[in-house]
């Protein structure tokens, strides 16, 4: 069986088990178990219970940042114990493991490359599986044994059917986009479905005007620091999506605006 | 003085200290400024304020996944700067260093071959010591010093009269088991005190009735998809304790539960 | 180009990101990306949005622990995008990265080596730089190579007029001592600005009162335990300054007291 043992393999945790238990530990302690020399990186364990799409947004913002070969392990499982497959991939150069549930619909999309296996293989599981913890009894490991040169194809068959994850997709019309927020972050910034790249083609230089509950907004900025403390602003954030936000404040609590809500962008 | 050091050793960290202070980023820097190659991992440091028996059980939970020779340095140390002791301990396979008062009570519970010492060699402290915060200056040094193989004679005297915490107990009679809610975890599932080894052994195969508060459960539960959204189950949790749970929701909430409730389990 | 790689470089970071979104592990994949062998330590991600005061008190706070040669990358940064500089500097044995807004004002203080450069070679920054996001296309990468041994003049030009922060200083009079509150603690403990030394040198050994609103103290303390269950006191602080604290309780909670509070200290 050949495996490629990694120097210092980076491997990445996001769960929605928040840290006021020993949940994210217990998955620390089984992958050192198995592999010590693995670089434990946290990208956040705060995903709200069960938000798979708040855990793919995530994932898919974060995992860009992370080099070749990193191994991105991922746990927000509703569905544990039930008959849902378990993953392992390869993708965009890097690894990710966790459920078949959509968590990682956004970070894997349009990649012609992308391999995925069906976990199904017992040896890389730990010996006692418990029907309420894949992450720590299934995921961990699989995630250590790939750390240490472990091939996919020896976790599992192929498959091609991974389960997809709906997100809103923004509709362009002549006259005006309607999207909406997806995200709203720590800052109060609202993240919306509309990529800046596409609305840059459609805006073909015009003036733009952005409405968001009653939030008002006219023109482009491009950083914080264009208009008045405490004033609205639209701009393309760091992850490529366009935010509505506030200079020196918190854009959610003032306008009072959260996940879901409508966006409607108008040329000027 | 015979010290042997060990490659990337592994320092767990348990505290109440939260992370918004930098109060756990001063233990780490002490500990990486005498081994700047052991691998620090968070447990938790949410427990709540002084609170030994959520810090008791936590370590408890979490030590079992993590690989002999791990090092678990933990604080929850109401008693700073008394009379209280401070110890190191080897138990199970792994080390352990935190104040006597009971942390570790659970943790190292009917282990034979435990060996505790009295911290009482200030050779291995930082030079000055601020009746505060043991943490830093006497348990973080102790802790790397362990990592790099100084034996656990050398911190000070054998003792084997460590504090006590005590737990609440189930009572198991011929028609009904008493218990306890001890732990509510992120989830809001309901923790209990009776383990599931135990329950089996009792029920001999005949089914079960469960009462906490408003709560009534008919049945044992192998995972949550086991019943419908938003109802209650009870099943063997994932460290072994019946818990009390909801799929999909949460059961403290819902439920109106929270530790110390009484747990009624019954043969139908 | 001289550059001389760091076996195991330290890497903190303190920010006002939060942990739920992808911010923090964009700023570690990035660092990894060009040293996989960083050891990344979190001083804390929990600065309230944009309080460049409070992360300059934790900063100053956690850094005399790490080692000689640890970096420390900050970023609570309200200007990113405008006009300010970003920084890299050399100061007390240690290197730190940020912008320019006073955010390391009082742990340099004092320091007559400390050698600043201005951040303007952008070879060592990513190569989009997001007007948004300085700390993952700006600070980040620029800790990384400094802990793969670049050299601070590389970055860009010294500079000698940081950004200064004010904090409140107190005023020491023959009868009192006028400081106030500037930090409240996971534990309610009301850290002042009167250092403990200096309360030391003004007392000449006599007896003191302390009093912050409705709290009154007489005397002085050495640990929590000098004073009852439930009793204010006064003592020095771990980090050297004069803190109220209540032994096993809250003093910010009990004594309904915060962050701005002013503290009177007169000799009995």
């Amino acid at each position: 069986m050949a495996t490629k043992p990694r120097a210092r393999a980076i491997i990445t945790l996001l769960t929605d088990f928040g840290v006021q238990d020993a949940y994210v530990a217990c998955l620390k302690g089984v992958i050192l178990g198995l592999n010590p020399a693995a670089a434990l990186i946290d990208l956040t364990h705060a995903v709200p219970p069960q938000d798979r799409r708040r855990g793919a947004l995530i994932l898919a913002g974060a995992a860009p940042y992370f080099p070749p070969g990193t191994i991105h392990l991922a746990v927000v499982d509703p569905g544990v114990g039930s008959g849902r497959r378990g993953l392992a991939a390869h993708c965009r150069g890097q690894f990710w493991v966790g459920p078949d549930n959509g968590l990682f619909h956004l970070a894997w999309s349009q990649d012609p490359d992308l391999e995925i296996v069906s976990l199904e293989n017992p040896r890389f599981f730990r010996p006692q599986v418990a029907a309420t913890f894949h992450g720590r009894d299934i995921f961990a490991p699989v995630a250590a044994h790939l750390s240490l040169g472990v091939r996919l194809g020896q976790f599992g068959p192929a498959i091609t059917d991974p389960v997809s994850l709906g997100f809103p997709e923004p509709t362009f019309g002549p006259a005006a986009i309607h999207g909406e927020v997806i995200y709203v972050d720590r800052f109060g910034n609202l993240v919306s479905n509309v990529r800046a790249a596409a609305l840059n083609s459609w805006a073909k230089g015009q003036g733009l005007h952005f409405q968001v509950g009653r939030i008002q907004i006219s023109g482009l900025a491009r950083t914080y620091n264009d208009v008045a403390p405490g004033e609205f602003l639209a701009l393309a954030g760091s992850h490529g999506y366009l935010e509505i936000a506030c200079n020196l404040g918190n854009a959610a609590g003032r306008g009072r605006a959260r996940v879901g809500d409508s966006l409607t962008i108008r040329k000027e």
